[in-house]
């Protein structure tokens, strides 16, 4: 067959259906459509898009469960780095975009395929992740990105377009927001929100409870959590995999109302754009590894490990996973973790998730030098030197430049 | 009169009103004990800390009451830096050592006098602070520091020396806590909060209403915090000082059960320590001007103010208030506040602090560019030329590096 | 008149001479043609260049002299900050394109023109530079770039369209190089200079003489620099502007061989490109001005201050010079050069400039701490004290991990 | 036997004879002194210190060649890493230390020691290297420091105990500078050098001709080195191990006048000192190996690399060798270097080390993207659409804020 081939990252969407036509009317191309289960919405039905797929005139279809490969790979180095775009938002859209390029170009490989595709628009980061994330996998194939170029610029020529191609459109109301999710937590964007002067409605949520509506328990809940080498090994004491331990703190913070993240944030594109997260597993699991690093980091290490941290979650936003100043970041942050054990316990209250113990068998804290009680082993005496040391540059200054700062 | 005069930093405490006693037989000084009202625990009477200073035998004694100065060229700086050290403190007492050293200082050139001294211990950083802010602003003058030096190392050592030199015993029984206090918040450490696996008891807790007890109100409240060239000027609309507003939010916030912080941190003197702070109106004014800066930094600056205020945090926790960086930082970040003015609606409820909207004459924040609806200014066909630019170095670095990182 | 006006930044080249027919030709606008008098080849007749763009068919043209606003304004920064962009490259071009900008637009301004533009090409920084420069001094205004956006690719399309529209075409042999230059330096690229592995010829340098050639003297030669509040102000004790200055510090170093750096740099558009300098007065100026910072910084600052200089170099290099954080950074930069007074003697010999001695009423430099003879103030004792505090993190580390690193 | 054991770094000098007598006398100790050859100056014989250690009665003696284990395990890393101290100093002392510590702390557990002992001052930095290396390697090893704790204040008190207690004072007249050297190069200090202003008299240097006297060659010398993952591994062409590398290089540079620096380096015990550095072999291969970085780091790794360098070389200089942050990042800088591959050419010649040529299989620079010839691969309409995006945050500001900077 002489036609082409091109991988779809297919959603099951509107936007990702009319790709495959339009795909092929632009580019004469056999649309292999890819689903990736990335823990997104359960909800919807896997074998069913599969099938809308090939209604709609894909060449194949597919549906390839990545969950546990976004856990171990992906969602890990997270944890470790601490990731957090802006100190605030913890990448959960840009950590699963490197994956599924990594399985578009592998599938694009295995079929022998020109093209990958996918079905972002032209003025969001998932755009830059795809396009670069694939430059850096494989140079040499192509990334078609349709909405970007197509003319459909209103949701209007879209429905238009899929009803003279016979494309099914979505009978129900159309939900005001755009949301995107994967099994780290949930983003919420566009409608109202683009108004960032008013107060988030409480029905774009779907993860976490109102903190202050009746289904947030009056009582806190308390976990454990312990980490092994900086990532979490078991909740309250059961071992698990790291893919059920996230959907087990999705669960147990979506109940009690936690990990709602409301920001302003800067893409890479340079625009500001309103975002809501729904995040309670990655804010537990920050908040724990964080505590767990205070107790076990030495301060040289933490300090500078805080700013490189903010390198890291830039290039991550920024959809450079695959680039060699994240790989040697890593270097650095796995050199950190090695003895990154101990436990974390972790309190769960309306909204708030808060440390009430840590320990370790790594602890740099140490009883006998914080304590001002009896067993005090510090050595006053070294204080009163190291403060004549610390203060010299400064007493130096001083005595030249009188008139003060 | 041939006997040299020392300005005492004092407390009313055990502590200090020993060293009183202590600096006279052991340096035959003159001690002028001096109280810094900061706005620390309003239940006790000044004047009966200044009476209590002169019974013991100092030969002067004096109420300063620096809460505005203190409010105005203090924190309002820490509020523009989003003064945080190690992410989480917002540096309460170190921000009030450097402004009683500035007020020790000038006593004794109003006052001649040769010493000042603290009652600061030898493992803490307030005895870093003190020493090096004098070593700052008059490196002539010489700190003594008697708890440090003297060999009343328990507190029945303490309380012997008191009692045969005729100083008063506290009769109430003596909280196992350690705490210190002025209008930004208060910390509290040792007793059981030397073990961070325990959580800390509620009778800690001074300034905050146990989010989860009854008393923290069931209903959210909501204010608006108004800024002018980075700094609140206005709750509610209501134009006020600095002093007062801080005041008002430690209520409002404490009434909710809002900014308590458990951290363990790392001390300048090279330990770790335990510390609980309960921090309302830090805590609410940080999250507020931070949210200001989301709509109206630029991301160049944001990012490096990110970093940038670390060092600042750690200068000002590590006791160089006063030194050439910390200046230079401090010009650094007025540089970024100058257009720093909007408004921000904050959430309380039962222990969060909730950024629930922003708005500024100068947001960067622009609805054009970030609508994905009717009346989009962003230009979709820069993108593709700004990603090929974006990824240009992955993709010569890929075609190289074959074997993937 | 209804035709539209447009400011040509004009250098008199072939480049820019097509430049004038190909906006009329495309854009029907009345070009003005403005050269900018920064202190380029002393070669070249301002007022001849000027006739010729009214021959090719520019409505106007005007020279305008920018040497001192240059020196005073723009380089005079440079030497605060230390300005090397990767720690090498004193920023030649980068300086200038935003004042030539500024003066664009002033231009534009006063003419009432809707465009202005340059010749620069589409793979370089000055287009980026003079494009973003322009939008932040007038987002209003429109660029326009021929060179970039024309279709005349190589030097024979040019020569074809200049001929063809009776532009005067160079007879004299091109120089098989790219240069540009202003009185901070010159730069040389493209060539031979396209393989990094060649030995860059000799005829490409015109400012500097070969440091192994009979023209650089064989004595060595000293200057002395005065600086004041961190710019210099006198050469061997003889007060003069910076222009001046730096020219006169140009013809030294060029005599004596100084000032060329060979390097590969990142350009902003994602490439690396070999560049050639001959950077002789830049190279004295930023090596006599950090041997005064050396003296006269604190520790602190002076190590913050080495990486805040590569933010700001970055910024300048990729044409940021008007952006707010190029502001704040700047304004730290402010701060730090209050007192930085002194003076510096520099010794030039074939290649070299050695700083041989430095002093300043503020220099930290203390010989009663530093000697090791008689009159040594330093207190040994602390250092004890200073360095088990130092090491103490480390102490309690190691006791704890002990199969080491 | 009862007598407890020192294991004492010796050198052979004044310094450390007394420090031997001295030591038995105060703690009543066996010494062992112990001269390790890290390549210092050849004209000592190695045996006849040896011997003079035992005459003036240490218990044992013993001299360990640590030659290659300090080029292949400590002057390797600071290839890598281009470790220079405040961008200048090639960290030549500093880099022995810790090696010196892992040898006294290993003697001392093979012949169960309790303490090991140094020569070094009290204000310097080696005292530092010394005990906090012992606390990471040992922290239950007593370090003793004779020099910084004994009552010797200066040279005539010293030169008084060695006459009492029999040990031979140097006969020849003391050079009036206090030189440290190993085989990455030679430090000067101290005497004249203690002037700042004053030029370095000729008479200092040891291992480098004068870059203006006779002895230079009028004719330049070209060398290339080639390096496989960051570190040379042969000279024009020949393989050979680093020690013999650096030795060859050392001799060529000296040869040519090259490597001498001249700085006011900031101490970490508060204090400035002049400080003169011979260190021919660091700078070629500094420079040799930035050159290689220039062609095979990408852009982001390169910037980022530059400012986590200098933590490098403050930590490697504050006596941090050992520490966790040193460990993770060497992590870091090891990642980077996995394929840093290729050839260095360089011109020697009267004080000057000049790249002239570099080339790699993994250079990034691209003559299809860097040429302005035939053949350019660069897609210049991508440049525009990139402009544009880059340039959007500065134009939405200016567009808000009229009035400029």
């Amino acid at each position: 067959m002489a036609q082409k081939t091109c991988i779809l990252a297919y959603s099951g969407g509107l936007d990702t259906s009319v790709v495959i036509k339009w795909l092929q009317e632009h580019y004469d191309v056999a649309v292999i459509a890819t689903v990736f289960d990335v823990g997104q919405d359960k909800t919807e039905d896997m074998t069913f898009i599969e099938k809308k797929a090939l209604d709609i005139g894909a060449y194949g279809a597919q549906v390839i469960d990545l969950r546990e490969e976004f856990a171990n790979n992906y969602i890990s180095k997270a944890i470790k780095a601490n990731g957090l775009y802006e100190n605030k938002y913890p990448l959960v859209s840009a950590l699963s975009r490197p994956l599924m390029v990594k399985h578009l170009v592998d599938q694009a490989h295995a079929r022998g395929a020109d093209f990958i595709a996918h079905g972002c628009t032209g003025k969001g980061n998932d755009q830059v992740r795809f396009d670069v994330a694939c430059a850096a996998l494989d140079p040499s194939l192509q990334v078609l990105a349709p909405v970007r170029e197509w003319n459909l610029l209103t949701r209007a020529d879209e429905i238009a377009y899929a009803s003279e191609h016979g494309i099914p459109i979505p009978v129900t109301q159309e939900r005001p927001y755009s949301v995107d999710d994967n099994l780290f937590g949930r983003t919420i964007e566009c409608g109202i929100l683009e108004d960032p002067w008013v107060t988030p409605p409480e029905d774009i949520f779907g993860l976490t409870n109102d903190p202050a509506g009746p289904d947030a328990p009056d009582t806190p809940q308390e976990v454990t959590l312990t980490f092994e080498a900086g990532l979490p090994i078991a909740l309250d004491g059961e071992q698990m995999d790291l893919l059920t331990l996230i959907n087990a703190l999705t669960d147990i913070g979506g109940l009690h109302g936690c990990g709602r993240i409301d920001m302003i944030e800067n893409r890479l594109v340079g625009l500001k754009s309103h975002e809501i997260y729904e995040v309670p597993a990655a804010v537990a699991l920050l908040t724990a590894h964080k505590a767990l690093e205070d107790i076990c980091l030495d301060r040289d290490t933490a300090h500078f490990k805080l700013d490189l941290e903010h390198k890291w979650a830039e290039l991550v936003y920024n959809g450079l996973w695959y680039s060699p100043l994240k790989a040697a970041l890593d270097s650095f942050i796995d050199a950190t973790q090695k003895t990154m054990d101990g436990e974390v316990r972790l309190q769960y209250f309306k909204g708030n998730i808060t440390v009430c113990g840590r320990r370790s068998p790594y602890a740099l804290y140490d009883f006998k030098l914080a304590t001002y009680d009896e067993g005090d082993s510090f050595n006053r005496d070294a204080a009163k030197g190291f403060i004549e040391i610390h203060g010299l540059p400064l007493r130096t200054w001083s005595s030249l430049h009188s008139s003060g700062l």
